[in-house]
């Protein structure tokens, strides 16, 4: 991948992270199997084993890699593909690509609508929603963080709903939304803020992936506009036949 | 959007550029449409009138306002929208977005395939293969770089079509590819690197959205593996159904 040489103000140490990372993500290491010796990897990037254990040091803080002493670095975790679909669930697809989805709600409140939310899931300007905060893991490492909200004059109980159950089809499912899909999504790039990098465990200015989106029920009314930031270097969006 | 709004290390003037491009974006102003007075966006943002020219100085050396002396600010070209399909054409699609398509081609050769590019279009490690660099640009200003290649084992004489027509399709058709699907896409948000950052005229380390995808022919044989760099600031991708 391009942006797996080092180029730029990219430290080489960084360029080979990078590339293992990449590495992982395609599947060529799998979770515990053990990477090439530091002297081995040190030759394929041409670079002095110090530098390799920089980008290993670096792998290890991100979760990704274990080191044994004396046995060497095993891949703990890899980088997450997440499909994008109509009917796509975080938690079941995660599970598909093998990885440990998690999540943790940071805040639930009743608030008056922005312009953009009031267009986004029809209701009037001020009118009150119901807005939801989160982060999303994956084999132990947040991946993304988001923020969701419902109209909650349209569906009554949905913020008690989404406090008792961790699983937002099921706090829909409560309120009698049976079923949803995704209407629209929304891509592209953009620099963490502050407190996107302090809960991503990234740095103010990396880049992560924002993808806005609204789901309406069976029915094309509008049951939720999400918006969530995805960690560049953690996660990949996928899109079969696209 | 959570990121029209100044937070961490945005400057006032940049955040309040941000909104304003967002605002085009989102169609509330089109091209040709005059701004609301430096007094008037003051007021909105709560700013003095010289951090709005800031934002609006930001904005036409971007170029997409342009400002006439006693007159005002007038919104020259929109932040593009970008679909993603199984079918989508780069300049169909723009022009169906009201934006005026542009190219240039930087660089057509052969060469030997890399590994990721063998295994993306099914040809031999080291293979020959056709690679071009070209950027993209919607209403004169640069939303992306990106390279594609070919497999010119496969596809005789894709390099002579490449350089002959402008379009991708055309090139395909002329050596024998009728029609061509997308096959896959994967998307994630990484850093803007100095080649890129230089043609795209952003900053290195500003956030670009990479899209790589493999398009296959009628049988299902890959006949492209093209990798696009988007300029995060001025595209976004979208995905309807999705």
């Amino acid at each position: 991948m391009r942006d797996s040489k080092p180029r730029g103000r990219t430290p080489v140490w960084k360029a080979i992270a990078v590339a293992l990372r990449g590495d992982m993500s395609e599947g060529r290491y799998s979770v515990g199997d053990k990477l090439p010796t530091e002297a081995a990897l040190a030759e394929r990037f041409g670079v002095n084993r110090h530098t390799v254990r920089h980008a290993l040091a670096h792998l290890v803080e991100e979760g990704l890699v274990r080191t044994r002493r004396g046995a060497g670095a095993f891949v703990a975790a890899t980088p997450t593909d997440y499909p994008i679909g109509q009917r796509v669930r975080f938690h079941e697809s995660l599970l598909a690509g093998g990885h440990r989805p998690g999540k943790r709600v940071l805040l639930i409140e009743l608030r008056a609508a922005t312009r953009a939310e009031a267009e986004a899931v029809a209701v009037e300007v001020g009118a009150e929603i119901c807005a939801m905060h989160g982060l999303s893991y994956s084999d132990g490492q947040p991946i993304a963080i988001y923020e969701s909200v419902f109209p909650s004059g349209r569906l009554p109980g949905i913020d008690a709903a989404l406090a008792e159950v961790s699983s937002v089809t099921e706090a829909l499912a409560r309120v009698g939304v049976a079923d949803y899909t995704r209407a629209s999504t929304r891509l592209t790039a953009v620099r963490a803020d502050a407190t996107q990098a302090l809960h991503l465990q990234m740095q103010e200015g990396d880049p992560v992936l924002r993808s806005t989106g609204v789901n309406v029920d069976a029915a094309g009314v509008p049951v939720e506009f999400g918006r969530t930031f995805f960690a560049g270097d953690r996660v990949t969006l996928t899109l079969e036949g696209r």
